[in-house]
């Protein structure tokens, strides 16, 4: 159970819903009485049961170290509400300040691992590694989520897209084309 | 060179600009005198140079075999102008039409590969396969990107972005927080 009344279990097939938009998210992580947070544009869903996530973390990142010991991280789900802490953890480095503290995030015990999720976030994905085959090569993690909350509102949140070049897409209109699906396409 | 006036070379280490913030693309791909287009929202940038991109093509889709059997793909960018062909070609299947003939979209050959462009779609980016060593396991397929190519405008095209449940995410507002970033971080 998530230490966040505010909040409220996601299916775990459902986690796409959040992450397949192509969100810029925040990975908080901890390994050894050092914790951090990264700021990630590069991640893929590529299944709902398990429910897989790729994600690319250069060994250059303190995050790579933290989650490579630790086999766990949290993906978490920022807003509009915060592009100055996105952008502060995108452009700072976890070597040198404890991020939850500079800026200002509350650390919230992980319900099914031990790293910390950043309660501001609209939503969060605890996940342990479920396969390192190419994280030498290309620094591809495969992580299964094996626990997911979010806020119920607002439904579609108002969330962060990066091209590059320090502008982001905001997330706009949302349109319903459910009729033209096939039903097994739903 | 691309044969389409209205458009230009990107430079390769720029893709990301188009696929980072997570646009529902559109994979065209061909071999041994078949040909299909496929919708796919899991895919995730990897690399600015050389260009990566991974993308999840489960063995279900007919594109499978294709790209498989051709090691090449395209992968092109649709905008909103396209939402039907986009909703028509993931709800129908390569091995009982030919999706180009079907959604009217004109199959313009590849500058660097033989996989066709879909000349109608915003931008396209043609790939040789660069790793494979996750395909049999999770489908994973690893791109590198040998031509890319673009319109000029819209700077920044109105693309789609799936949530699943037959729902879209149209992208909005751009918002440039260049000062914000550390010069190496540009």
């Amino acid at each position: 159970m998530c230490h966040d009344v505010e909040k409220v279990a996601v299916p775990l097939d459902r986690v796409r819903r959040y992450l397949e938009p192509g969100p810029v998210v925040l990975v908080s992580s901890a390994w050894q009485g050092e914790r951090d947070i990264m700021t990630l544009g590069w991640h893929t869903v590529m299944a709902f049961s398990p429910s897989l996530v790729g994600c690319l973390i250069s060994p250059g990142n303190h995050t790579f170290n933290l989650v490579r010991g630790s086999e766990t991280c949290v993906i978490n789900l920022p807003t509009t509400a915060l592009t100055d802490e996105v952008i502060g953890i995108g452009n700072s480095s976890g070597r040198e300040i404890d991020k939850f503290d500079h800026f200002g995030l509350t650390a919230s015990p992980g319900t099914a691992v031990d790293a910390p999720l950043i309660k501001q976030c609209h939503a969060h994905f605890e996940c342990r590694l479920a396969d390192d085959s190419l994280v030498d090569r290309h620094g591809f993690f495969v992580w299964e989520v094996v626990a997911a909350h979010a806020r119920l509102t607002p439904a579609y949140p108002e969330t962060l897209h990066y091209t590059g070049d320090g502008v982001f897409m905001v997330a706009g209109e949302i349109i319903d084309r459910r009729s033209q699906f096939l039903p097994q396409m739903l």
